[in-house]
This record gives C-alpha cells, sequence and structure tokens, in this order.
C-alpha cells in the first residue's frame, strides 16, 4: 500500500474508504475466530502469582510471634505487628510510627477514610482544633487527575462529592489549575496515584510533588488521598525515585495535608494481601482513634507471614525484579505493535511506562467508546472507554486504558493487533464523516 | 466460723467487722504473691488456638482454585468463594444467597453497616422504596441490651447515638420494654447477641425471638445488628438450639429487619478468620451495591483455607467440641470456687452459661467498681466495671464480667479465689457503710 505512514487526516475519501474496505477484511477475519480475550483488569499473571506460592507454605509460620513477642494467632495490636510496620514503612518511606498496617485492601482504607471525614471531620492539623464532620459542610468538591484509577472516582462518587476534573501532563496534573481550584474552599481534597499512575504511567515530578505539599487551600481540612500503589512496581531494574508527598508536606508546614496509601496486592497475592496507610504522627493518632471503635484489628498472621517471605525493603525489590522479567516483555510487546501498526498515521497516542500496570491510549477525539465496542465485537474485552474520568465520562471520549499484564502473551499480541485494526476502523469512519 | 453460709445482711455490725479483719488476713497474703493475671478480654487460650494449626500449612492450598474454578490468588469475588459461603451459610442457619463471606472482623462489618446507614440510608424494605440517611434523620436511638458487648456500645456511641438500656432477663431482653420503647420512630434498631450472650450467657428463647420479629415499629428503617458470634460455641455437647432470627423475621412479614453477623475469630484464629454478614435477599443486594465500591473484595486465600480446614458444619462442630473441653474445666473450676466461696451468703449472684466466653456477676449495688479495684491491688485485672453498659455506665455499680478462657487453669483458680475475698471485703465494708 503506497499510504502506508500517511497521516490519515492527509488522505483523500476516495483513500480513506479504500483503506476502510481493507481494515474490514482484517477485522472480519479476526471476528470470526470467535476469540474471548479480556484486558479489562490490572490483574497479575499467572507466573506472577506462582511467584510468591511458598508464602503460603508452613515455614514462615514456625513460630506464631512477632519480634516484639506479640502472639499473633490471638486478638490484640491494632497497628501492625513490628516486623510488617518495619517493612511497609521501608517500602512506603516513612517512619514507623508514620504508618499502620492493616488488611487485605487498600481501597477499603481509601474509602474508610473519607467515610471517617464525612462523619467525623478531618481531625484538625496537628494541635489546631478538629474540624466539622464534612456531611455537616455543604458541598464538597473534589479533585480528580485525569485519565486516572476508576475505583477512585467511584468511592467519590458514591460519597455525593462533586468531581472536578484536572489533567495530567506527563509528570503530574496541571498545577496551576490546582492551586486555582483549591481558593475554593468547597473542594476538600484530591486522589492521586504519584508513581506509574494508573493508567498513564507517568511518575508525577518532585517540583510538583513541592507544589501540591505547599499551595495554599482555602480549607483547611483539605486532604491529599495519595495512592502510592505502584510505588515499587518498575519495568526497568530499579524504581523511580521521588520526592515523598508526606516528607514535601512536613516541610512546607502542612504535614497533616496528606494520607499514604500502599499495599503488597500487586507484590505478593491482589486480595490477599496487606495494606497500609502513613501520613503525620498527629494523622496516624487521629486515625487509631477511630480504628479502635472499628475493629480489633487485623489479619497478623498474614502480617507475620509477608513479612518473614519478603524480609525487607532490598527483598520486596529483588522480588519486584522477578515481576518486571515477566512483564516487560508484554509491555514491550504491545509498544512494538503499535509502532508497527499505527505508527505516523496521526490517529494513536499511547504511553511507554516504565513501571505500573497499565498502556494508556488515546484516539482521535470522539473514537474511544466506538473502538471498544468493535473490539468487543471481535471477542476482545477492553476497560470501557470512559471508565477513566469520574462518572465515566471521558468529555472527549479519547482514552483507553489498556492492561497488558494478565493475558499470555500470544493472547496479547492478538488482542493488540485486533485493537489496531478496530482503532484504524473508527479513526477512518470518523474522518469520513467529517 | 460460725457465721459461715450466713447472709451478710443478717448479720450483726460486729460479725461483719470481725468477717472483715479475717478477710483482710487473706487478701494481704494475696497481695503480698505480687501476682499479674489478666481476665479482661475474651480471648482463646494456647490450647485452644493450637487446635487450628495445621490450617496454615501448605497442604489445604494445593490447588488455588476454589470450586467454582476461580483463581484465589487474584483480584475478583466480592461476595466469598462458594465453599467458604456454603460453609459459613450452614454455621449461620441461612441460605447461600443470603450472605456475604468477608475479611477477618465482623465487628468491622457490624461498624461498616451502620455507617452505611448514616450516609446512605437502609436501602428500603424488600421493593419499597430507600430510607433517608440516618445523618439527616436527627437524632438516632438505639436499643442496648444490658449487660452487653462494649465493643458494640462503643461504635454506636463513636456514631452519636443515643443509647437505651433494655435489661436482659435470662432468655432475652424485656420485651414489652422494646415493643414500648419501638413505638418512638427515632428508635432506629437494636444490638442482639442471640446465644450465649455476652456476658451473660444466655440464649434468647424462640418466643422472644419471635416477638423481637414481629413487634410493630414506628420506624420503617428500624434494623436489628444481630451478632451471632457464640453460635457455635457449646460448652457440653451440642450448640443450643434456636430459631433463626432471619428466618423469624421473614415469617412475620419483616425480612428487611434485621442483619446477622458471625465468624470464624473463636473457632480458628481470631483476628485471622473469616466473618460473614447474612440477612434477605434485597438485604444482601443493598450490602453488594456499596460493599462493591468500597473493597475489590476480601481475602480469598484465608476463606479457601478455612473452608478444606473445616469441612462442613459437622467439622465445625467436631472442632468446637475440642474448644469445649478445654473450656468445660475452665468454667466448671469459676463456678466451685464461687459455689464454695460464696453461696448462700446473699452478696453474689452469677451465671451458668452452656456456652460463649463468659461468666456474668452481679455483686450487691455499687459494689463493682470497688471489687475490680480490689483485684488489681492483688495484680489481678477483671474487665473494668461499667464497660457492659453503654458508656460504661452500670447504673447499679453491680456487674462484672469474668473471661475464663485465656488464663491457665492454676492462674485461673488463683484469681476467682481472689475475686471471692475482693467480694467479701466490698460487699462488708459496703453493709456496715449503710
Amino acid at each position: 500500500m503506497e499510504h502506508a505512514n500517511m497521516e490519515y487526516a492527509k488522505m483523500s475519501k476516495e483513500q480513506l474508504s479504500e483503506l476502510l474496505s481493507e481494515q474490514y477484511v482484517t477485522f472480519n477475519r479476526y471476528k470470526n475466530l470467535e476469540l474471548s480475550y479480556d484486558l479489562t483488569r490490572g490483574k497479575p499473571c499467572r507466573d506472577q502469582l506462582d511467584l510468591s506460592n511458598d508464602m503460603v507454605s508452613r515455614k514462615y509460620l514456625k513460630g506464631f510471634n512477632s519480634i516484639s513477642n506479640q502472639e499473633v494467632r490471638n486478638y490484640g495490636v491494632l497497628d501492625g505487628i513490628p516486623e510488617a510496620k518495619q517493612l511497609m514503612a521501608e517500602m512506603m518511606g516513612v517512619g514507623t510510627d508514620e504508618i499502620v498496617v492493616c488488611g487485605n485492601s487498600s481501597l477499603n482504607l481509601m474509602y474508610d477514610m473519607l467515610v471517617r471525614f464525612m462523619l467525623f471531620g478531618t481531625g484538625g492539623n496537628g494541635s489546631s482544633g478538629g474540624s466539622e464532620p464534612w456531611t455537616k459542610q455543604g458541598k464538597i468538591k473534589w479533585l480528580c487527575p485525569v485519565p486516572g484509577y476508576d475505583r477512585h472516582f467511584l468511592v467519590t462518587e458514591k460519597l455525593g462529592f462533586e468531581m472536578i476534573n484536572v489533567p495530567l501532563t506527563g509528570d503530574g496534573p496541571d498545577m496551576d489549575l490546582v492551586e486555582e481550584l483549591v481558593k475554593d474552599p468547597a473542594v476538600k481534597g484530591m486522589w492521586m496515584v504519584p508513581k506509574y499512575s494508573n493508567p498513564t504511567g507517568e511518575v508525577f515530578s518532585d517540583a510538583k510533588i513541592r507544589r501540591l505539599a505547599a499551595m495554599k487551600t482555602a480549607a483547611p481540612d483539605f486532604r491529599i488521598m495519595c495512592d502510592d500503589a505502584y510505588t515499587v512496581h518498575f519495568l526497568g531494574d530499579a524504581p523511580a525515585k521521588q520526592l515523598n508527598l508526606l516528607d514535601a508536606c512536613k516541610e512546607a508546614g502542612n504535614p497533616e495535608r496528606v494520607f499514604l496509601f500502599g499495599s503488597t496486592s500487586k507484590i505478593t497475592f491482589p486480595g490477599s494481601g496487606i495494606s497500609a496507610v502513613c501520613g503525620s504522627i498527629a494523622n496516624i493518632k487521629y486515625l487509631l482513634s477511630y480504628l479502635t471503635v472499628q475493629t480489633i484489628g487485623y489479619d497478623k498472621i498474614n502480617q507475620l507471614r509477608h513479612a518473614r517471605f519478603l524480609k525487607d525493603y532490598k527483598g520486596i525489590i529483588a522480588h519486584m525484579k522477578r515481576h518486571a522479567e515477566i512483564l516487560r516483555p508484554k509491555f514491550a510487546a504491545v509498544d512494538k505493535i503499535l509502532t508497527n501498526e499505527l505508527e505516523g498515521l496521526g490517529i494513536l497516542t499511547w504511553t511507554h511506562p516504565d513501571g505500573g500496570y497499565f498502556i494508556s491510549i488515546d484516539t482521535l477525539p470522539g473514537c474511544a467508546s466506538a473502538v471498544v465496542a468493535k473490539a468487543k465485537e471481535c471477542g476482545v474485552k477492553f476497560t470501557p472507554a470512559g471508565s477513566t474520568y469520574p462518572r465515566k465520562n471521558d468529555p472527549e471520549d479519547r482514552n483507553i486504558r489498556i492492561a497488558p499484564t494478565l493475558p499470555p502473551p500470544e493472547e496479547l499480541e492478538a488482542a493488540i493487533k485486533i485493537l489496531c485494526v478496530c482503532v484504524k476502523i473508527c479513526s477512518i469512519e470518523k474522518l469520513l464523516a467529517e
């Protein structure tokens, strides 16, 4: 084809129509294969899960006492056993007095935290008095860097917050816009995934971390929910170095501004890992004063199992290298196919993440939903278009999140080839309709 | 002593004074031993914990797939894996479509449920519309059968409910009073522990279960939080038979009135067990619509481990018999010492439970705090007097909860003997002051 690598937008309607017919031939060939592939969620694959099988053997539970001689099989210990706190504090980059190690779900910790703010307020900043419960403060507005994680947005949607989109720029959110928006006292906080952000994979720059920590907010009880879900989830040799937001907040004199969240969900077993919440000492005290009402404590046997299996930060990094070895070829395969099929056509941009679980693609405006629907006709499920935006509403209908981790390589490659055909078809149809 | 077994109230002041001196001799002997015993919490002892050690061996995780072929090591499955639902549904006496199997803490499930009512309302009854969030309904009142579980009362205290004491009578609450109180539309629900209630050990009668299910409540969104924590925790040969409150509510045409809670905390490992919440199909649907926002799912590996280790209801009962063998002598020892030391003196009544974790004692009015303080002077810690009442306020200062399970037999016996001396001293001092 002489028009290979020519920008679609520069083609004539005739050229586009011809190309469309060709692509439908390919599309129908795929469709007839009756495939059933699922690239919707950021799940580890079986080989990754196998890396941690040994953890559930009895050998890590020869004794049932923690290093501080606590019996882990019985009630007691609200904030986590010392070795689990040590392990998670190293990973999260905080002190052991700035962390509580909890159960299997960091999402649940974030949900709980916002519910706590709603019912009881944020508990004040340092020695200052507590804040009013958010249920008594009228409309709550919340900043949502986009594209972002659908489950974050679902929490703030269900709690009735007005969500405000803030574009991500490749190294964090548009900070000029953030600084403008927080002048509204109804804006009570924001979501963020600082490293290998879901789905763009971007790493927030230290400069933007500093601005988030230092900016003047009209709401004294402004809180950043910082989901550091991918802090050690690199694809190369080591995790990106990044200024810790809690450190930055302490330095800026706003130590209570942030809660950090993390977990071993994509280190050991999703749904059977351990999670942690970090904050200033005042924030941890605030948290524990409510946690003690909510539960007797978290699963300490699983905390002990994790601490003994992963050992320390070096142990975590060694383990994550094994994950990276499995994942790197998958991310590379996606990138290679997208490059081969779509480079120079002007119909798709995509990210080149150094970590995390996703590749984020942007189609021509108005095409994302059509692409996902088209792929589904071939039996390939992608995360629904719009999912990466609050209320599932991508105003430009451009963004699709690709989750390359779960499928075996041959399925992944077939799925991405199908995606490319669908992107071509939908782009051409869009251009022809203009 | 000629006045052994004579009612203290019938003694002269001289007799009482003489007796007091004798008791202080004994008391000081104990005090000089510098003991340090803890009978504060209902914790299983080491022998009980050892019954479940095998569960954490790898042999129960030879395969990682549930019976419906779900990979338990990965994300997915919000309502529990089928074998865990089957196991817990049998134990709770409900259908597998009337249960969600969750994480390590049933207390957390109860807290969450009340928080849900506060923020979102109860979701209506059957096909009827939803209720207003309780935060928007003004003062919330809550019935608290007393004496009861301190952690229940702490939850409703923290949520700002006005708690109303309802006396337990030996076979459940004073139902005439309950039926009167629920005529107030601000009364939105009640706590209960239907079997081997904490701390009285009483089993609610079927007649009272039926009245709770059928009574007319002014609040359409009235909810019973039924914590069936000790449903299989018998001390004899088998658990007491009891009408299931959910069945009774369905029969009475109020299927949405109750949520049942249970866990394996005192079956396998406290803090590392699995929990469950049960309700009508409409209530389970309501629950899942919020749970799906809150978390991706619970620890399915631990669910699988439990299901394979305990197998089925018969397996649970066989396991609980082994617990009963360890606990029966401890409960018997307490009863024997109390009988030997205090029977006929008219200064203490105590319960004779067939299950559960506690013996509940009632001193003369105004003596409980003094007894606990006195025992502490000898190094024996009991649950603080008042703890069994909302806001730690026992209006008559009579009730003390004894938790005989954790200490080794010789410690337990010494502690109870010390308790008896303290009861005698405080009773005499009270009578002398009158």
